[in-house]
């Protein structure tokens, strides 16, 4: 069994984590498209082109299934992956993601049943992905949306700040802060989605500026989406040990911090 | 007379900028290469490929002149630009910006000749123009290293702000502040380069963190080298007004506050 993870950069790596954690008896396949990334500032069009390429090498490699963990990808070219993929099923971390926010807002509700409150969804994520309405489209046809109100936050420094290893950074912090304070300022409680590959790196400071809310992370729900699919065949393998291999299509463009993660495996 | 001004992106419209103001009567022809930007992430090779492919762009528009207002690319690919140009000439931004350093050292220098004052040299730029050593080596290897100490600066943050329009926000002045604050304590006044084409948009709050220096920016350097060469043949032509042919390689992927800039020409 080989899983095959794509990402436009280095993102896709919490991803890979997560699934590394979740079925450690596998192997995996990253390809980090680092030549052209990132795609969040990139047309429909050209976002297309180069996750097809991506995908072809992802086929010649031999994958049993593709993670497509990057959102501006899936958003905007799932359908050209599969059509590549052809027979071989593909997982975009969408789905993932708003399956998860839902089960969130359960359990909030699940709390307090009878309660009146309004409980928003708020999607942090790229302005590409805000701008594709993949999360926030999907969340708002399938919601009720007096009760569950859905706001997009496009947050574009945040990639940068993470790929500069400013996890803890105090500017990050306000800059987040920057971020969310108006929902924060008006709703008490309510779900936040993180709807970009990088964010999970900076979870603890996420949940720290707010606080009350639940913080759901689309790296961790693309696993638990897999583990429905792949787990009762995966299960005679989990006594290997996982091997990774690393593709970039621009080695010398892997960012400090992801070069270690990679050279240290500590994922 | 026709100029071809080539940029990873949209910085080089500062250059373009300066160049419309000492040449109003020339026309003009502005390369940004959206689909790939940014170039200060990618390796050399890389580099070179797409500033080949543009170099060529601006050979068939027939430039007479042109100006690669990219510091990454005058870093690493100004040699393979001039053989795709052949005998058009070719102009950096490296060498008049380091000009232009020497000259305000000069003009510091003789407010007070007698003076031991250590003058540092301080650039700001993009990780790969830091890397490259453009600017650096070059200063290094010309100037006298214990009275005019070269200090290197890599801004990662910046150009992400000023593209997200956060020209002047606190967390911009902030980050401004993080960068240059170890330096500002040890000197109390030296010469700041601006090794970046977007950075002139802030050269205000540069100036402004750096009380007592001189902020220099590479976008008017240039516009002053090419006045030297340019101005006698271009001179009998400046009545007319200036035309200028924007080329994307991904019109989408330009930031919003520099379609504006292109729309409502203001320069």
């Amino acid at each position: 069994m080989k899983v095959g993870v794509f990402d436009s950069g280095v993102g896709g790596i919490t991803v890979l984590s997560s699934l590394l954690k979740k079925f450690p008896g596998i192997d995996y396949v990253y390809l980090g498209d680092t030549a052209n990334v990132p795609y969040g500032s990139k047309s429909p069009r050209q976002i297309g082109q180069l996750a097809t390429a991506c995908a072809k090498t992802m086929k010649e490699r031999g994958v049993d299934v593709l993670v497509v963990a990057c959102n501006t990808a899936s958003s905007w070219a799932l359908d050209s992956i599969r059509e590549v993929m052809g027979e071989t099923p593909v997982y975009g971390v969408v789905e993932p993601g708003i399956e998860a926010v839902k089960a969130a807002l359960s359990e909030i509700s699940l709390d307090s049943p009878q309660s009146e409150e309004i409980l928003p969804v708020m999607v942090l994520a790229t302005k590409a992905t805000v701008s594709s309405q993949a999360y926030g489209g999907v969340l708002r046809r399938t919601l009720d949306e007096e009760k569950y109100p859905v706001l997009e936050q496009a947050c574009p420094l945040l990639v940068p700040m993470i790929e500069e290893g400013w996890i803890d950074h105090p500017i990050l912090k306000e800059t987040i802060d920057f971020y969310v304070k108006d929902f924060r300022a008006e709703y008490r409680r309510g779900v936040a989605l993180l709807g970009c590959t990088h964010y999970p790196w900076i979870q603890g400071a996420i949940e720290a500026a707010l606080p009350g809310w639940r913080v759901v992370n689309s790296a961790q729900a693309i696993a638990t989406a897999l583990e429905r699919f792949f787990i009762p065949a995966t299960q005679p393998f989990i006594l290997k040990a996982p091997e990774v291999e690393w593709i970039f299509t621009d080695p010398e463009a892997v960012p400090e911090f992801a070069r270690k993660l990679v050279q240290e495996r500590v994922l």
